[in-house]
């Protein structure tokens, strides 16, 4: 029995980003997003959505650049640091004792301390309301040895991301592998 | 240490996304999709990427309405099995023994069986490249009792979502909670 629980954006599990950007100082800044995700795979394309509201929204918008970054379990509370104060007047590197790091293929920051990184460049952007989607073209990712495997694939489980469940606002672990796909639907006959 | 390992979309992790859409001939179907997320809170929009070959994307552009159904960990095997066949060929609702029924709100069909559904009108159409971008407005979501806590909220442990590993290509558990965003941040002084 199915029940209406309202017009919300209940999607489970999102990622949670780290978007990098440089202010029009050129300050590095760093937001944590969880509105967005995979967009294209040719040109392999990212979006993310941001309320014009935001620090990162203007530096985002100017420098037509911008990184994600993805955090591991550990560093949760620091990610939710990250999202609760604003690069208007703070300095999320120094609060946090970060280092920044310049992209090399883009004009944005990123956290030497974050363990996968995406390097994107602003190819459209797209008015929806509260939010702006912006669809970032990923030019480089980059990931500490620690998280790949020996094929250079990265082990999910070591990089261990945070899940989040937006509306309900939990972080959560992602578990072991319930399999691969295209696979499991074979296997049992689908 | 970083290492470049290559301009892909390495986003973990991803939602798994049931996408039911109702083809020329009034036949419902679904697809699964992980390329999406949410993308705007107000009004409420969900995104999906679909291939234009996919028999989903044509359906789709048609009717203008979609519904995206999100499964527990025990349907894993049942959602790998509608990534891995076609509409065209196949009637998934009959191979898996799945009831299809009409969204309220939309012109689009789900699965009673998945527990959480969001009915979706379709509002913009981006093309990216291989994929295409589709914008859908949340007008009503819809619950089985057992996945709400006793205030109507979803229980994101009695649901049990899927989460998806790109390019690794695996499907993973959602694990318990790790805590409550703008909380965790506050609470060791951030």
């Amino acid at each position: 029995m199915k029940t209406s629980i309202g017009a919300k954006t209940y999607v489970f599990p999102t990622p949670v980003m780290l978007v990098g950007t440089y202010d029009r100082k050129g300050r590095p800044n760093l937001m944590a997003a969880a509105w967005g995700g995979v967009c294209c795979s040719k040109p392999p394309c990212v979006c993310i959505a941001l309320r014009r509201a935001t620090y990162t929204y203007g530096s985002l918008v100017e420098r037509k650049a911008f990184t994600l970054g993805f955090a591991s379990r550990e560093q949760v509370a620091d990610v939710d640091t990250i999202g609760t104060c604003s690069g208007r007047s703070e300095d999320k590197f120094e609060l946090l004792g970060w280092t920044p790091r310049k992209a090399e293929h883009v004009d944005a920051p990123y956290a030497d301390e974050v363990p996968l990184v995406l390097e994107c460049e602003l190819v459209h952007t797209l008015e929806l309301g509260l939010h702006t989607l912006f669809v970032g073209e990923v030019k480089d990712a980059l990931a500490e040895d620690g998280i790949l495997d020996a094929d250079g694939q990265i082990d999910v489980l070591a990089l261990k991301p945070i899940a989040y469940a937006p509306i309900v606002r939990s972080y959560h672990a992602v578990g072991g592998s319930l399999g691969s796909s295209f696979t499991l639907g074979k296997q049992r006959g689908g």
